[in-house]
């Protein structure tokens, strides 16, 4: 088992794009800030997409505009194409960002545009992001199952991986987008993920929708993986299951990381106050189970691992 | 891995204890007979304790009185001794549940006896429930952690599931009170009892408060642990951390099941239709994930392994 692994923290761009309340810029940077400063060392801050079609995302060059940056910590954007591309790189992003999808008819709803298609947008997503320096990872979601085709084969995630990997990205981030993955998925996804590309470019995407999130994890990191997404509070509902959970909680993967000995770099206690901060915004209690813990203020002190390792 | 576990239900008991929201006598009926329905082969109905202290037990006999049986199912009762396990019997309980703790300040604290002394009060429930032919199932509860403690040695919890098991214990319920345990924990713990007793006696009891109870039941699995209590739609709060989540879902963990391939006999569907109804009464959404996911009518597909296993 490692003993350590890199969080890349989702919750200021997928969290907040999939909640329903409208959150000020100057409370995105608020978040931003106060994650960087807990010790993440990777923040997606936000997406260079068609504000029409997703306006809550409209102020990322704003954010990244705003917000002081602290050294060594990676700031992400999504991109759906050149023109994002072109945008995040000039709003000063470290590292872009591209969605595809191991299902055709998801491809088609997600993003108006076939597989191959998505793959042809990518192109000069690739191209400007090499000539800039910046690295892309390239997310392949519905790896688990699909809301429109249920099962969905991991030797189809498997080949778009390559496909990915040979056009340029420099990890594949393989993403139960809706949820449904047990510890036996994830066996048999990296197994076939892991044929075709370098199990080291492989991070991991759950959705905590079904409570099996950490379970997942723990069965990757088990396997030597050592990149996993997470939203702070577990922001950002399921589009797929309205009132059910989505992204799994920074906090909930924190704990489990600290008690086992795995090293993060970053506190519990500080995500879990940047989360209720920007709970208190979108006026709603986050879905977090280790922050309800943290909040409740009783039991804390059981953070804490005979090595000290949740308390910096 | 074992291909079934078995699940006992503690929703009635253990789960609408710990609800702040008062239950009438006939929906209590109406769980039980509804979890039941649903394939649960074994139901925690109530307990025989002090009405003064535990007012929402005090119509157990009632429930007992009035639920119709369904041939098969085992309906089990706490006691806490010698009175408590007269008067289960007299309702007619399948099975007598007694609780000691790893902890001798939690012990203090939960039941006002030092640990030797509540293994005193046990004795005549072991004496009471032989010459009836009942089986004794005993917790230990602060297996994983105490409020009060914190760390909890793992040769404590070993010692005393052998003295509870010379005493005439028939299974030892290991219990995460805190709901801090992660798989590492699962393993020392495991380690240290089946060096112990018998394994086939043990029974895990984990709280979700942190996320990882999930993560800590496909431990104990891989293990060979068959045996798990759980609560319908994740009924009781964590008394020990107020507004955190308590008992591991049943929903939770018959999805984590039926998606592995591990039988349970138990309908996911029944279950979230009980828990949904009891949750009207309490006038509370409960916050089982996969209840969440159930009731949000999109992606119920994904339920779906490929054998079937989640379908009736």
């Amino acid at each position: 088992m490692p003993n350590s692994i890199r969080i890349l923290e989702v919750g200021p761009r997928d969290g907040l794009q999939n909640e329903a309340g409208e959150v000020p810029v100057e409370a995105k940077v608020a978040l931003v800030e106060a994650l960087a400063a807990a010790g993440l060392p990777e923040i997606e801050v936000g997406a260079f997409v068609n504000p029409k079609l997703v306006p809550q995302m409209a102020e990322s060059a704003e954010v990244f505009r705003r917000m002081r940056r602290r050294e060594g910590v990676v700031y992400s954007a999504l991109v759906p194409n050149r023109r994002g591309a072109e945008a995040a790189i000039e709003a000063g992003a470290d590292l872009l960002s591209v969605f595809a999808s191991a299902s055709e008819s998801f491809s088609r709803r997600n993003t108006n545009a076939s597989i191959a298609e998505s793959l042809a947008r990518f192109e000069p997503v690739f191209e400007i992001a090499a000539g800039a320096s910046r690295p892309v990872r390239a997310y392949v979601s519905c790896a688990f199952g699909c809301p429109d085709e249920g099962e969905v084969d991991p030797t189809r995630v498997a080949s778009l991986a390559r496909e990915l990997v040979d056009a340029g990205a420099s990890e594949i981030d393989v993403s139960d987008t809706i949820g449904v993955a047990v510890p036996r998925d994830v066996d048999r996804v990296l197994d076939a993920v892991g044929a075709e590309i370098d199990p080291s470019r492989i991070a991991l995407h759950f959705h905590d929708t079904r409570g099996t999130a950490i379970a997942n994890v723990m069965t990757a990191i088990d396997r030597g993986v050592t990149r996993f997404d997470s939203s702070c509070g577990g922001l950002g509902g399921c589009p797929f299951a309205p009132g059910a959970s989505g992204n799994l909680a920074t906090e909930d993967l924190l704990y489990v990381c600290a008690r086992s000995g795995i090293e993060t770099g970053a506190s519990l206690a500080d995500v879990a106050a940047a989360s209720s901060a920007i709970g208190e915004v979108l006026g709603r209690r986050l879905p977090s189970k280790a922050l309800a813990a943290v909040r409740s203020g009783v039991g804390n002190d059981q953070c804490r691992s005979e090595d000290g390792a949740a308390r910096r």
